[in-house]
């Protein structure tokens, strides 16, 4: 199923969203009432897709990020394996949704894109063990891990470099129906990413150094996740520039994608 | 003036204290309707402090801290004055108030204390050029940044080693009569930090690399800060180990004193 956060002229709702994704017109949203973290509630109300305004799907308390965890990546970034996760954080204030833009800021002259697969929270969790993961996981949504590479590299600490306005959009929805073995076993599922429809990233969540089973035990050792807590899960090899008026798009195998342009910061 | 968030045996507010801190059993929280960031609203409802359980004294979407902003922190840390303001995210998550615990984590061997000035933003804000950043400050409260330092070593990116359940003590209250040159002037406002009574850190916001104003320009040209977020302001020198059972005040002069007992994680 996938679960959508939408406004129309009069409402902001989450929805199911229902149809084939490779023919949106045949895209229909179902508004829920209140949440979706339990039983689902549908208002009866419905919307062709293409007539609301997809909003990124959930609202996070905070977006915790795994720093290379595709060997690919870590190359070539130039840096060894970690010994452990990389672990950070991106601020509410970074979250925006498909179709937003993303805002080039006048401190940076290099923001990278990162295509990754982003896990959704569902349950308020922590000290989670391995063989109860599953449970925590709401579903898997497209994320684009923004980030400014020059203060990357400059300012120790990536709060600034990740955490910028706009730096991290999610969606279009949550699919809560893949398995973490669809998400481990071979190639996994593609992450992949486009700038203006060239192919910069093509990975798969298999080639990831630590599971996301093994990443959620991480993270959950150290901290409370909530309903709608966001988890990204590293970037495969190929992050590249973005500039003013690109297009860039990532996709997820077995989710969707997830599309902005980035635009002046005003 | 002293606001405090505080909860009886059947509400939850914000409140106005008044009185005086050296004699805790003059002291009075004035209940307010809403929240204080606009014109405050009294309800008349009146409680000694000592009968009311003090909260953190606002709900931060983030917290920005900052590292290494005092010279005499960064050589204990044999570490070079940075280049740029270290600037890293702690989530809503481990923020607790005055009088909570500090849940000590199986994961660590070692964690600190650190006793910080904290900022707290009283208007929604981004791109705040220097002359105008008092207005975007509602006021000052003390912060304890709690760090486990062997995870701080090894990990890279401090998103488990500062980010931990509990991490944040933010407290008693925010005073919202000091100004900014109070803050800069001369030694400033006295930071100290005492475990079972015996001193550990006493420096001055006067000795700051950068000032609160440099710091909320900085943050702000990358993030939109919200109402009731929060800026840690960095630790002066003396950062050492906590233990079960210590307990911990962090004073700011002017201000008050947050005081948290150390637990260990149930």
């Amino acid at each position: 199923m996938r679960i959508a956060r939408f406004s129309t002229d009069d409402s902001v709702s989450f929805g199911v969203v229902t149809g084939d994704a490779d023919r949106p017109e045949s895209l229909v949203v179902h508004a829920l009432a209140g949440h979706p973290f339990g039983e689902l509630r549908p208002t009866g109300a419905q919307h062709a897709l293409s007539s609301v305004r997809l909003l990124a799907p959930v609202l996070p308390s905070k977006v915790v990020a795994i720093g290379k965890n595709y060997a690919a990546h870590a190359a070539e970034m130039g840096s060894a394996l970690p010994d452990a996760p990389i672990t950070f954080l991106k601020p509410s204030t970074s979250v925006i949704g498909h179709g937003d833009g993303i805002a080039y800021p006048q401190i940076s002259d290099e923001v990278h894109h990162e295509a990754e697969l982003a896990v959704v929270i569902g349950r308020m969790c922590r000290d989670v063990p391995a063989e109860r993961v599953a449970e925590v996981i709401f579903g898997f949504t497209c994320a684009n891990d923004v980030t400014a590479r020059d203060l990357q590299r400059t300012e120790g600490q990536w709060g600034r470099a990740k955490g910028m306005d706009t730096f991290c959009p999610l969606g279009p929805w949550v699919e809560t129906d893949i398995t973490l073995d669809q998400v481990t076993d071979g190639e996994g599922l593609t992450v992949a990413c486009t700038v203006n429809g060239e192919v910069r990233q093509a990975g798969g969540t298999g080639q990831m150094i630590r599971t996301v089973a093994e990443l959620i035990v991480h993270v959950t050792q150290a901290m409370t996740l909530l309903p709608g807590d966001v988890l990204l899960t590293g970037t495969p090899a190929g992050v590249g520039p973005l500039h003013v008026g690109d297009r860039v798009s990532v996709t997820v195998g077995g989710v969707g994608t997830l599309t902005n342009t980035v635009v002046k910061r005003g």
